[in-house]
């Protein structure tokens, strides 16, 4: 965890409220930091549906694992989440410590392991020793209570700066009904999954086969569009669980995709993954000022998606960010070799509201002063015109600093 | 160009012996640079044989443009090489600046504009003034000598923070011929191709298409196996000429690529393109280690090759690098996220010759200091086994330091 908040953390946190059917408990077990809640207890009073996203690492986690297999039964009733060490990379030993905290949680609710979802977050490698703190579950199942969503999101937090939230009250059929999410990541981000650890719960009644659907469709604008570093998570987990306890106050389940009264939901939905996503490229590591880089004209939204990340991930386009720049050069560069259709006389480019480039070369209206002055926003937007179809993406990424290397030169010690 | 040399720069500099049939000469333009030369002519006294590997970027500078033209003629009379601005993006004006320098150059050894080649480093997005030097070029024709090639090198410079030379003489059927090669990047440098620019020239009597061939299947293991930072420059090129002047100390004419005679060649300039990839990475932009990555057991070499860049490319690997840390979580985050073939329970992972992991998580004997130690080196091998097959290959990197950041953060102003 860093000493400093990064500038550009949200200047208000939201107020979450209670999740019907959703209690949550925290501890702090000395994983690794100490003077710090590391353990994160979520408990469902009821089974509740659930639907995840995860890493598309070769070398997934111990908990990614274990969450792949107990996502097969659709339904869920605790998750424990730690910080400070990853599971990953640890062999029979960590299946052995994910199989025993499973255990602990599935005893702690009275319920069965594969009903129980696993995520672990911090140093690769390391064994972890689940006997830390799998005998703090079971009173942290009876000292669960519905509004600690902001404690949640700090006991999930690694080399994060500020805590990730979100919330939506929306109508289903009438009935008000939350959505709350939680996440954390600050490096090791990017697509697929740009998240690390998020968790979302909502009250609404919706099946789990349709939870997945909205969830695998939310996903790619929000944490599919946004990379911090270009290095995929061994241990990425997004989780969307539905509680259903809205039901009691008269929102019918909705068992089909289809439904009508889903869409103001998924709208929510959306907007709070992209909340929480956005949060994550605020919090970077080392991040000085976000970038937001929309592609158009290309081929297809493929296209554009892989060029937009060719260009957020390129080290010379975000270091030039980083020193208030305005190398739109180095955006071409960025284009050129995504090896996605492009046509060099036709590109145009934009930073914010003023075109830099345009028919494959300098705008010839191009003012060094004014891009200069709008390099020092702390959110800067890039536009990339391919001219060729109308395929379209935004992405979102921050700057590379000073700050980044030292962060991560050091990580570990 | 950095005030300090880079600490991996080589102790020595090879003498370089002059190649019968290439004459030398640079200049002063004042392009960008002042006080230091700017522009590189190098004259062929008569057709040369010329052989060439570009960047794959899609949007590729007009040099490079040009370049492929003329390469369909298969013979040279002049290179010509200008720092301080890639014309690239430069749009008509570029094509038009690149065709004013080509046609200079023509005049003044007396041939065909594409027998011309050119080349041109710098900024990008920039108009290239082709007026600030094209005049100069008929007197660079006269005053060019054979024994220049470190004033070569160092004229095409950027970010470089040493020249890069290399040569070897070898037998061709008997008879002595020499190989000089130079090479400039630091920055913007990934495969393919890895070296922004390089120009190399021999004596051997060798047919264009031979040389061709030559060329593309040497540059597999040299310059498209080294990266600085995964962005791919709108100007890499590569180009290799053979006057063919040792005919006149006897060495027969090589017509065929089969020809047995040319064994020794193909190794000596195997080695003489390693050497200056090598240093490339060496004088990497901030470089203050190298890394050689090593990947065996993949299920192809391509594959192979494919885990061993996401290795060398990643920003977490390579800060880790920075900072001295044993971080082979990170490395096993890299395998995972490269795609490819990958089992996560059969990955070993050594440091040198320290082997830090096997069968999928941390080796027993492990030892922290021994590991921190070897970090301490400025050359680190990382050697990975994916235990699924018998493909191989290796890559260079070097590491990633707030220097690059400071570098790239104001490279224009």
């Amino acid at each position: 965890m860093s000493a400093s908040v990064s500038p550009l953390a949200p200047k208000h946190y939201p107020s979450m409220p209670g999740i019907q059917g959703v209690r949550i408990a925290t501890a702090e077990a000395g994983i690794k930091y100490k003077g710090r809640t590391d353990v994160l207890l979520i408990v469902f009073d009821r089974p509740t549906a659930v639907a995840g996203v995860f890493t598309r690492s070769k070398c997934p986690s111990a908990a990614v694992d274990f969450c792949r297999a107990s996502l097969e039964g659709g339904t869920a009733r605790a998750v424990v989440v730690n910080s400070g060490n990853a599971n990953a990379f640890t062999g029979k030993k960590g299946r052995e410590s994910a199989k025993m905290t499973a255990a602990a949680a599935a005893k702690a609710v009275g319920a069965k392991p594969h009903s129980i979802f696993l995520a672990s977050t911090g140093v690769i490698g390391e064994p972890l020793d689940a006997g830390k703190f799998s005998h703090l579950l079971a009173d942290m199942v009876n000292n669960a209570v519905a509004d600690r969503w902001p404690d949640a999101a700090s006991a999930i937090m690694t080399t994060d700066t500020f805590p990730k939230l979100s919330t939506e009250t929306v109508l289903l059929g009438g009935v008000p009904v939350t959505i709350n999410g939680i996440a954390k990541g600050a490096g090791m981000i990017a697509p697929d999954m740009a998240t690390m650890l998020s968790f979302v719960a909502t009250d609404a009644p919706i099946a789990a086969d349709v939870l997945q659907r909205l969830l695998s469709k939310s996903v790619g604008k929000s944490f599919n569009s946004v990379t911090v570093d270009s290095d995929t998570s061994t241990s990425d987990t997004l989780l969307l669980f539905a509680t259903g306890s809205a039901a009691e106050r008269g929102a019918e389940p909705v068992t089909k995709l289809k439904d009508k009264r889903l869409k103001p939901f998924a709208k929510a939905l959306d907007r709070v993954l992209k909340d929480l996503a956005l949060q994550v490229v605020r919090d970077g590591e080392g991040a000085r000022k976000m970038l937001e880089i929309s592609v158009t004209g290309a081929t297809s939204s493929r296209s554009a998606k892989r060029i937009a990340l060719s260009i957020a991930n390129s080290p010379l386009v975000k270091t030039a960010a980083a020193g208030e720049d305005a190398n739109w050069g180095r955006i071409v560069m960025a284009v050129g070799k995504a090896g996605e259709p492009a046509d060099r006389d036709r590109l145009a480019i934009s930073f914010g509201e003023i075109r830099v480039a345009r028919e494959g070369e300098r705008d010839p209206d191009y003012s060094e002063a004014a891009t200069s002055a709008y390099m020092k926003n702390d959110e800067i937007k890039i536009s990339v015109d391919i001219g060729l179809g109308k395929g379209k993406a935004t992405v979102w990424t921050c700057d590379l600093t000073k700050e980044y290397v030292a962060i991560n030169g050091d990580y570990r010690s």
